[in-house]
């Protein structure tokens, strides 16, 4: 396969990480990044080192960055890292490479013929703003790939509306492609091959959250909807103080079960299992940068001589939730373009890449 | 994807199961099956219910099939089920679909045009067996897919040297399908998209074969020169005697260390790491079918945050060694489908088809 050359909209946590990563492998060129302020396009090439050493702990971003909503957002922006500053002069104009803009993503739309795939990393704050994004790169008749890392099924039923739109340009929409759904829901559709019927597929996750807590309010109180007693509403009502009170009581450490993620959906469009024996859960410990719990993929199936096991993916607990995002996320992305160059046009989920029988 | 029509080139202990599993799932047609003395073909499908049953307990084999000689045939061979029966009345030929020949592979190819995918469960007695099989095909200008299962690095060696051949006729040959090097490595290369660079992978088996002993002699002789103080030359000249005294000093249970199988060059080969930072062992039981220790593939590798960390797959101790075969090797297939309809051609390792950065 020929080199690759990506664009980054958003220079988030997630932004600048995949910028980061990609340094570390040939064949994956950063052609060009975006933030609400500026753009950086150097077909060559960006210079990763000047543009990640300008912007450090200067990112361009806005108060509603920190507002996730329903378990979407926090893909996108929880992970944020550095001071965020706001203002004209932050973001990607702080580098030499950044020309100001009021219009970042058509200036990168109006670069995409010499892009191959483009990670969308911007926070979703509407629902349907990534899939008007997806529509603004239609509308321009881009062949390529979109990438993003968001776990909401809304948007995938949202991306899937949009479906003839996309393949009528060309482009390969790949969604979910960070740690989960994407690594996870990857994972769990490779140990389905021992089953001839999969039962069941549990997702269990950990997160360590001390360092990252004050960058992470907006995902917390997201999380809490999906707690016992709690919905959308009663979580985004809640006040910081009540929301600090429930944390003291649960002396940090929150536990989650049969959270409603995109896995499930994602798993039985890949024909892995039906959504319904999807269950996602995990343990979120804001005051320890340890993993709370190993996260784990359990697939439990029946195999052609009439067994039944359970397989099972666990990542080590030194593996942050960034380095589970970011490299997975260049994965899904590589294989994007695979199959776009290929005139495997529309919507993917990440297990729809895996070989599967 | 539209369906996929594939053929079966021998109906020995894989051969078999690949038809009976395929009938768990929608898409995957079987169109032709031979074994040394004849032939079924049936473009609308073969009646996979019947071809099992007529030929039940009654495959066609030579006496060669019970000799294994280097690592490699026992991917193809070693779980043959059923007694076997040797004479022209003997495998395919006793199905009604079946018509005796002289040249069953030669005929499948005739068929060929109507074939997406052709899985190879023959056993591969001399080195270059399978890969002359792919020349064939290659000369008969076939475009589709060819699946071999087995685990010898030199055949891939052979299979890269026919690269050109098979690219001008339009074939993606995915060699190693099975469960070993194929689900495997598969599963690491998924594992190691937490990691910017992977230190070690160690691939660890547990196989308990009571039952399938009298069937796999062949094997047991061939793993026995992986074991210190053995090689291929010692443990061919062994006599049966000594082969059960050696396993009767073990109390059957056999453990190995450092063996030479093909996954370090597939993983090496999908850029995944370096050949010399694969390990391959296991514990082969004959004494029991519980299988003595579990399979386990870890992976060990340096996050971009600098942290360092082991992912590990777990298959369930309840999963046979034919459930790890047969489903990995139709979901390769069908990866092999997928690219070959895209014009990937050439030689294809299962870490290849992998989303990996």
């Amino acid at each position: 396969m020929d080199d690759v050359r990506f664009a980054v909209l958003g220079t988030g946590g997630i932004g600048r990480r995949t910028l980061d990563v990609s340094r570390e492998k040939d064949g994956l060129t950063p052609v060009a990044a975006c933030d609400r302020n500026g753009v950086a396009v150097d077909h060559d090439g960006l210079d990763v080192d000047e543009l990640l050493e300008a912007t450090e702990g200067n990112i361009a971003s806005g108060p509603g960055d920190e507002v996730a909503t329903d378990g979407g957002a926090k893909a996108a922006t929880a992970e944020g890292d550095g001071v965020k500053q706001h203002g004209d002069e932050a973001g990607i104009v702080a580098s030499a490479q950044g020309e100001p803009t009021e219009t970042p993503i058509d200036d990168v739309i109006a670069e995409s013929d010499a892009i191959d795939a483009v990670l969308i990393a911007l926070p979703n704050l509407e629902h349907d703003f990534i899939p008007r994004v997806a529509e603004r790169f239609a509308d321009a008749d881009y062949e390529g790939v979109l990438v993003d890392v968001l776990k909401r099924s809304r948007v995938i039923g949202m991306l899937d509306d949009r479906e003839e739109t996309l393949k009528e340009s060309g482009i390969t929409f790949v969604c979910g492609a960070g740690a989960t759904p994407g690594f996870l829901t990857g994972a769990a559709a490779l140990a389905a091959q021992s089953f001839v019927e999969v039962e069941a597929v549990e997702i269990w996750w950990g997160v360590g959250l001390k360092s990252g807590y004050e960058d992470n309010r907006g995902t917390v109180r997201e999380d809490i909807a999906h707690l016992d007693g709690y919905d959308i509403e009663t979580a985004r009502e809640m006040t910081e103080a009540e929301i600090e009170e429930l944390i003291d009581e649960h002396d940090g450490v929150l536990e989650f079960h049969d959270m409603e993620h995109a896995d499930d959906v994602l798993l039985e469009r890949a024909g892995v299992c039906d959504a319904e024996d999807v269950t996602v859960g995990g343990v979120l410990d804001v005051r320890s940068d340890e993993k709370p719990t190993t996260t784990t993929v359990s697939v439990t199936g029946r195999t052609f001589d009439g067994e039944r096991g359970t397989n099972t993916f666990q990542l080590d607990d030194a593996t942050s939730m960034e380095a589970n995002v970011n490299g997975p996320a260049l994965g899904y992305l590589k294989a994007g373009v695979r199959n776009n160059r290929a005139g495997h046009y529309g919507v993917f989920g990440p297990a729809d890449l895996m070989p599967g029988f």
